[in-house]
């Protein structure tokens, strides 16, 4: 015999929250049982935010990241460098490239990297829209900057082959080393290799 | 300089999601983002449910838990032993003892810890409404529920105090010893002694 349960309400949020990857019953638990704490104004803007959120966000129609406009503002920025294009995995990654302020170019998210075995092909990469804007002309370097998995690895060697033959891009690839504050004893093998094949003069 | 960041809608909804104690800029993240890639319906679900949330559920003016009606459902219940009252610190202490379905009593939720220097006092406790319950009378157990921490004991050895005051009460207190499938090896000094000190004959 089990006895009584959450109110239905209380119990509902926690289901959802549990299909979140990553957030069990605890943690969904946790999160329900704070919101019931938390400033009633503050529960209501996330209520209201989360109801907006698939309405007023989609891809932008050029580079494939999440926007509330489209084109997104990125992409409408007369000061953006178009020369340079960089390629990343996921929207999430653009704007971490943002945060560091390294990169003045424009972008394109492909949203995934090329999976045959979960049907991930060329077409879910957005491959057509890639070459639109590269027969648009302007682009003069091509930035690969999936992650250094074996996933963003395969994908960018697949970019790579489809730019050959655009022979006027400059294709380049972000390097992959020991991380800074890192410790060498730490480091994975794969990762230590690389740092020695790309060892550079000082 | 940084550059663009998130859309302000899920900008947003990250900073809200932060606010969760145990939810990090990664995860608030990662939440946000699943929440764009599931189901609308699913989503829509979810944003409704925060809104309901604070709506629809308040505390039993009885047993002080967690429910959507006053008296909740556990209250209204006459197949509930009323002779036994346990007494616990918060809702989810409830559902969790429910969930084992060993205990076919009534509850008080007390909705924390007796805590000075928090300015946690007995009345924040709700002390007054447990002893109107106990005035009722029938009540011939009262089981002690808090957790086994320093601030738990404290709060069980204040009650105990005020319940000696009604001689006609059997005051009882939750086993401590080695949890089941546990090794000895890693059990914390304070709960190795106590099991111990609370050890019986086979």
């Amino acid at each position: 015999m089990t006895g009584y349960g959450y109110p239905p309400t209380l119990q509902r949020i926690i289901d959802l929250l549990r299909r979140v990857p990553g957030v069990g019953f605890k943690s969904a638990q946790r999160i329900a049982f704070h919101l019931l704490k938390m400033d009633p104004q503050q529960v209501r803007l996330l209520g209201e935010g989360i109801l907006e959120l698939r309405e007023k966000i989609s891809y932008c129609g050029r580079c494939n990241s999440l926007s509330e406009s489209d084109p997104c503002p990125l992409c409408l920025d007369p000061l953006r460098d178009g020369r340079k294009l960089c390629i990343v995995e996921q929207s999430y990654n653009l704007y971490s490239i943002e945060k560091t302020g390294v990169f003045d170019g424009r972008y394109f998210v492909l949203q995934g990297t090329l999976s045959p075995l979960r049907g991930i092909g060329p077409e879910e990469l957005g491959i057509d829209k890639l070459e639109q804007i590269l027969s648009c002309g302007g682009v003069e370097e091509v930035i690969l900057a999936t992650n250094p998995t074996l996933e963003g690895e395969a994908t960018s060697l697949f970019l790579k082959k489809i730019l050959q033959s655009r022979p006027e891009l400059h294709v380049t690839r972000l390097s992959i080393g020991l991380p800074i504050g890192s410790d060498i004893d730490y480091a994975d093998e794969m990762t230590l290799q690389k740092a020695f094949e790309k060892r550079h003069d000082l």
